[in-house]
């Protein structure tokens, strides 16, 4: 269920990309209860002028041109403290398997509703027919 | 007002990618009383390995590199049965008008209200000034 | 917090392309309460078949191949009037510094919660632990 879409600069390498991806994947299923196959994400490479954020840093982090910027469509109800533990497990998921700064690990989250999908045949696959 | 992202793989045909934004459209109209000409629409072309899914497919649904990711921005409101017999229209006149399977449409909806939207000339059109 | 996507013509230029991103995030700081240095932004180039909308135009509106597309993911809780006062102000803008044109300035909104952000670090900075 969940969309990824993951924005990062152009020069990250393959490996690089595969392992953020495969990170994403696996804190979605150990710490926020998505179901395993469940894996839906869409890459973007982009120049270093496509990628803005603060020079000045916000709220004490420092960013760089590696910044990676993560957005998530799910489906509503997962607490706090799920989304909590959702983040500290993709940074630092991603810095111990690709050396990134933890503080360019850059993360949204949007909830949507169970009705909101459909994985292909043209199925509402989380709402049965009655 | 709604706006559609598609991300599809960079070899589709500028036939195709027409074919699929003309069904997209024609299925809000027809089936999700979406006004006419009210067609806003957001071509991504990837490489192999920025489209992500599973191998094992999910739900018994099984996908390739061709498949076609659609996220659709829209005002909340709309029913189940009415999500139903979208995607539904969208998958099955995708099909019919490119050849593309079934099972590689992929669609997910975000509901917003009457008041995010600009069409432009900086005004909130869908909400007149009192 | 906001995240914002703005996608426009390749064949924009790259002064175009930075007004255009200045003129937004200063919107969000004078009209909708923006923090300073919370400027986090992406930034799609396209090819003129990737920007879809309506020959006959919309609402009374008409574009060109210079449209903008402009969508921003935010915190819940901004007024009616300060999301008009919001459109107005970038439109006006980016003409102001661009010249291009306010019918050409497209936005949409997504309204999303305190929880759903981590501006780095692997942390939920809006929300802190009790």
């Amino acid at each position: 269920m969940p969309l990824v879409r993951i924005d990062l600069a152009a020069e990250t390498t393959e490996q690089t990309v595969s392992a953020i991806s495969d990170v994403i994947y696996q804190a979605m299923v150990d710490v926020a209860n998505v179901p395993e196959h469940d894996k839906f994400q869409i890459i973007y490479r982009h120049a270093k002028d496509e990628l803005v954020y603060p020079a000045a840093g916000y709220l004490g982090v420092s960013y760089t041109p590696k910044i990676v910027f993560i957005q998530i469509t799910w489906n509503a109800g997962r607490t706090i403290e799920v989304k909590k533990a959702f983040y500290k497990a993709i940074a630092e998921g991603i810095h111990a398997k690709t050396g990134l700064r933890k503080e360019d690990i850059w993360i949204n989250l949007i909830d949507v509703k169970r009705e909101d999908w459909s994985f292909g045949n043209g199925e509402m696959q989380y709402v049965p027919s009655e």
